[in-house]
């Protein structure tokens, strides 16, 4: 078996060998620049411990982890265009960097370029690979509108919102998780309990963002607590405190949303101690333990030694105390 | 074999079975929009033909000839965005009849869409059709930027001016015949001539959708002449004019282009007058000739018996004499 450090190793080689035509630079030289400020690569990684929980070969795995990044990194760079945000892992978008008009095409261009990475894979695994991928891809977009819906929407549901991340946020680590396995010669049973390890999992991870951009330490979190408040974003807690409080809290949060002029400061406090009020901190970190509890009880049920589960359990683990 | 209005009738026919899931209504209502005003759907068309040269079963061309006209209509959503165009089809564009970020997503899904066409084939010829699709596909968006990056460029050669259409439209049109040829069953030489022959019709149809817009009927073409004019379009007209202007109608012609407050129909007149004195419309014209020319001399090649290819042969010279 592989360690982790080894595996990380093996994906950051594969992404500096990666090789993107010359021309049109304008297509080409965004995708380089996404694939270049990094992120923390971790849905290849994810990919390949998977294959590795089952086989000591995760050569089948690489392709479809590259393709699984690549295809993640296009859909930042579209939502970045739709949410108008300037900033990606500090550094310009690419839509502020170019221009739009760029940033939808080198999109467009990134995302049919992941497929790529689909081909060419063992015949008995390839149709069961793609069809994963593409249902996949699919509900990412229906997560990402649903996302969108929700910023003219005041009454959202905790389930509507747990659907949302889903599919915007989980259903990809999922597949990672599946795709992975299936590469590593998993049966269909495995596969399936790997795919709903990832999805509850990814679940955990988004509730901790969400909890983290309120109740982060800041020097730790690496950004300014509150950013999520200031943009009245729709998250776990916000939902959750707008459906729990009383007629006079909620309308009190409404007030805070609704205001135009604010200081910043201000606001995320006011906020925050609703939040405290409402006991929102200690229901987030319960919510995220179910989802924790429930990931792993689908990873127990994986039919390999128990030995061969350790780097992945490590690895979540690395991820679940994570402050930033 | 088939009559070609018959294989005209199953396009339909599948078209207007396709189901898409009701939500998020946003993503999938502009998706069920677009494919619903129609266009030609010649590429569809061109793929079960090209099925039925070679075999009497064109079933499995028919989901590829989906997922091509899936694909083609994506393209049209996303450029439409990127060169702010108001009307397709004489009805609003998806981003003016919604808006942009509607636009990106539900082109996105779309495009996403196209690939669950191209699953469960028979595994003989799977990775071959989708190898061509994918690999034309990034082609496509190529084309697409070279097509934007000629709109502030003022030297075009013919050359690059035939890549660009090359890419942004003959290989798709190449990708049907090779795809539909490949389904009914043809080896690999005769696909890959009914590619060339597509390629090489795909830069005819282009040029003489650069020729109509200028010297078409009026009354015939079904919209005003000129269009290409009045939007500086960098079509093979324009180009070859101002590579083969002498300095002074050169410059006449950049004037026009540079001019802000203009007349539609003397600005019109003037660059027609141009192309007319020099001869720009019987240069096109030998151009197209030179390329149905170099089409057929491909699909000569293909070893079918001859009576096979009149559906094809009859279809392309309809096309071929349109008058819009």
């Amino acid at each position: 078996m592989y360690k982790t450090t080894e595996l990380q190793q093996i994906i950051d080689s594969e992404f500096q060998k990666l090789y993107f035509p010359k021309n049109p630079a304008e297509l080409y030289q965004p995708i380089e620049y996404i694939l270049s400020i990094g992120g923390k690569r971790i849905r290849p990684l994810f990919t390949v411990l998977a294959a590795n929980l089952f086989s000591e070969d995760v050569q089948n795995a690489i392709n479809p982890a590259i393709g699984l990044e690549i295809f993640h990194n296009f859909t930042l760079l579209h939502d970045d265009i739709m949410d108008k945000a300037d900033i990606r892992r500090n550094k310009p978008t690419v839509h502020k960097k170019w221009n739009e008009n760029v940033a939808i095409l080198s999109g467009d261009a990134m995302m049919i370029y992941s497929y790529e990475f689909f081909m060419n894979l063992p015949t008995e695994i390839q149709i069961s690979i793609f069809k994963t991928f593409n249902k996949t891809a699919i509900e990412v977009c229906e997560g990402q509108q649903f996302d969108m819906n929700f910023e003219n929407k005041m009454e959202v549901s905790e389930q509507e919102y747990i659907k949302m991340i889903e599919l915007k946020t989980s259903v990809l680590i999922a597949a990672c998780f599946k795709i992975g396995a299936i590469c590593g010669g998993a049966n269909e049973k495995d596969a399936e309990n790997m795919y709903e390890f990832g999805k509850n999992l990814g679940l955990a991870f988004q509730l901790r963002d969400d909890y983290l951009d309120c109740f982060g330490n800041t020097a730790e979190f690496g950004k300014q607590i509150g950013g999520d408040i200031v943009a009245n974003k729709k998250t776990y807690l916000l939902i959750k405190a707008l459906n729990i409080s009383d007629s006079q809290t909620k309308a009190k949060i409404i007030a805070e949303i609704n205001k135009k002029d604010f200081d910043r400061t201000e606001k995320v406090n006011t906020i925050l101690e609703i939040y405290q009020q409402l006991n929102i901190p200690q229901i987030t970190e319960k919510k995220i333990e179910e989802y924790y509890n429930l990931a792993f009880s689908y990873f127990d049920k994986i039919s390999v030694p128990t030995e061969r589960k350790t780097p992945i359990i490590e690895f979540v683990n690395l991820l679940k105390n994570r402050k930033s």
